[in-house]
């Protein structure tokens, strides 16, 4: 199966996103190949494979590296100032330089945290990415978001930082448990939805070769990635256009603070899933998008087995004014106003930046009223 | 008397240094002109006079800022992750969005802890700088270093974060203690000695003047600010020329460490102070300079007042090997060899990138026999 090159261009930060199967076993090569430095030290959790472990081990000692291990716990709750620290310190009691290596080897939150450190330590060290999750791969493989989060909210503190190379292994994907799958899917999906009408047809009809490990999973990961780089080259820093790439996240970010980052209750793609069909329901309720086009959308959603609706979460959720805050929370937020993604069409999008607390209040209120 | 504006040239990260007497009164203003945001965090410390404090928020209330104070312990001991999460909590808890404002009044150690926290908080929130010592005014405020120290060493954590102004209010100086103004001078003259001779030897002749607060010490600040930006502005995140800023620097961190950050026995400027004659006897050593030019480097620090030998520092030092290893742990290290940066000539400083280990420990060896 081939292997796709989607190059992120941010001119000295420019860097590579290496997409194919059975990847990690080069690994050693490709990271050689990006740095002088031998020393790495491998920021991984306990729930990554210890088979997928030893064959990167392996391939970086080919390649002559000093391996430090750094294994925090698994979850959401890793991405906190004491992690953090314990990461960053680590990675100085190994005495790694400026010009020596953090890897990521792990899903979003291994890269988010990993990533932080290495732009942290000594102001700056050089970062690898290994994804092992689809939805790290189409998603935190571009753009450089690292972070971590506190009492206030999900990514509120961190940096844009950038890796030398990202390693996309799609053969770990097989192993992934399907909730995982769909959850990074519903990240492609609004891709699609964002600004590229031809991709979600694309999806509609091979979403199930995307799922069973195809070519076509490749060619959906590789598109994914292209279409996250077009909007972020044009906006490093999210002053702008990158705001669309929080079509879904502004509900997603509410409800996974509402279920406390609790991952058997819900996990990213299943909130930005939710999100994203929120955003269409309350488009439609502000007449603009018709009600047919946000049932096509909700039909995809349940065609793969995303959730589509708040009443999906299990367990209690907090009332109306509770989710305010936390949607008044998100980083979006621009002197009081409520900045949402909202769609106009099928791959079309666009940021809205004034939409009134009133509206969103009364139709949440609605949403939450069909449950409790 | 006069008002100098410096600008550093960093494209869309450019902004500009103010320097002149009385500025805090008019700071609401001049920080109102660069941000939309009404919100703002002033952090500093419990050393910060009071009246400068006052002054500073009746000047931000009178441009209509809603004002969150946040105070953190005078000292170094501050530059930790225990009061960066602290700090970066109150940020968050006030709501700040990324268009509000943090504001550092105080001197390096505040300008470093709220850089930091400016720069992770939503990833990158604008930040206003008000230095109120020397030292800040002519080193913090130019080059957007901010950090922390870990127990491996000093600013070994942190961020390059540009601030969006800089406002250098030299009547503030007049209230410093001597030795702290002194040991800002030693970062003034370090940049005569880096590539500058004409400055070194003004400085030599208009000392007085600069410590008495005449219209010199607004000229030495510009002076000093300006030279720095040329440095910093080819070589932004210190990957080359920067370097040279390091100069007396690499013995001086060393220092600091062994006296465990204890201001009472060393502070930043006078460890720099001997790290510069540390510099110029070991290129004396090296042969790469003359022992006369040493000896007018040694003569000009002693009629300030700085401190010139290791032995000048109160109380027990560790040994020569601990010594070195604290050296080893500092940033300029590159594939094991230290680099150190040497001078050639009054203002002609170099980077010397591979200087042998043993001969810095044997010289060091000599300076810590004379002592114990």
């Amino acid at each position: 199966m081939k292997t796709e090159i989607v190059t992120i261009n941010l001119k000295k930060r420019s860097y590579d996103i290496i997409i194919g199967p059975k990847l990690i076993e080069r690994a050693g090569q490709m990271i050689a190949s990006c740095t002088t430095g031998r020393q790495a030290a491998i920021v991984t959790d306990s729930n990554v494979s210890t088979t997928y472990l030893s064959v990167l081990q392996a391939s970086l000692a080919e390649y002559n590296f000093h391996i430090t291990l750094i294994v925090v716990t698994a979850g959401e709750q890793s991405k906190s100032f004491p992690v953090l620290e314990h990461v960053v310190n680590r990675i100085l009691v190994a005495k790694l330089e400026r010009g020596d290596n953090i890897i990521a080897l792990g899903g979003g939150v291994i890269g988010d945290i990993a990533g932080f450190a290495a732009g942290i330590v000594r102001r700056g060290i050089s970062f690898f990415q290994i994804p092992t999750s689809l939805l790290a791969q189409v998603d935190s493989s571009v753009g450089g978001k690292t972070g971590i989060n506190t009492a206030c909210g999900k990514n509120l503190v961190g940096i844009f930082y950038q890796p030398k190379l990202v390693i996309a292994d799609t053969t770990v994907l097989d192993t992934l448990p399907p909730r995982e799958f769909r959850a990074g899917y519903a990240e492609m999906l609004k891709y699609g939805l964002i600004n590229q009408p031809d991709f979600f047809c694309w999806l509609e009809k091979k979403w199930k070769a995307v799922f069973s490990g195809s070519i076509e999973r490749i060619e959906a990961i590789a598109r994914s990635c292209r279409f996250k780089a077009a909007i972020v080259e044009h906006d490093e820093c999210e002053h702008g256009k990158r705001a669309l790439l929080n079509l879904g996240h502004t509900f997603g970010h509410a409800l996974e603070t509402a279920t406390g980052y609790d991952t058997s209750r819900l996990v990213h793609g299943e909130g930005v899933s939710i999100g994203i069909m929120l955003a269409h329901e309350f488009a439609e309720r502000m007449n603009l998008v018709s009600p047919d086009l946000v049932k096509r959308v909700r039909n995809h959603l349940h065609a793969v087995g995303l959730p589509t609706q708040i009443s999906a979460i299990p367990g209690l959720l907090p009332d109306t004014d509770t989710l305010m805050d936390y949607i008044a929370q998100d980083k979006k937020v621009c002197d009081g106003n409520l900045t949402f993604i909202l769609p106009r069409d099928i791959g079309c999008a666009f940021v809205a930046k004034d939409v009134s607390k009133i509206e969103v209040r009364a139709f949440l209120m609605e949403k939450l009223d069909k449950i409790h």
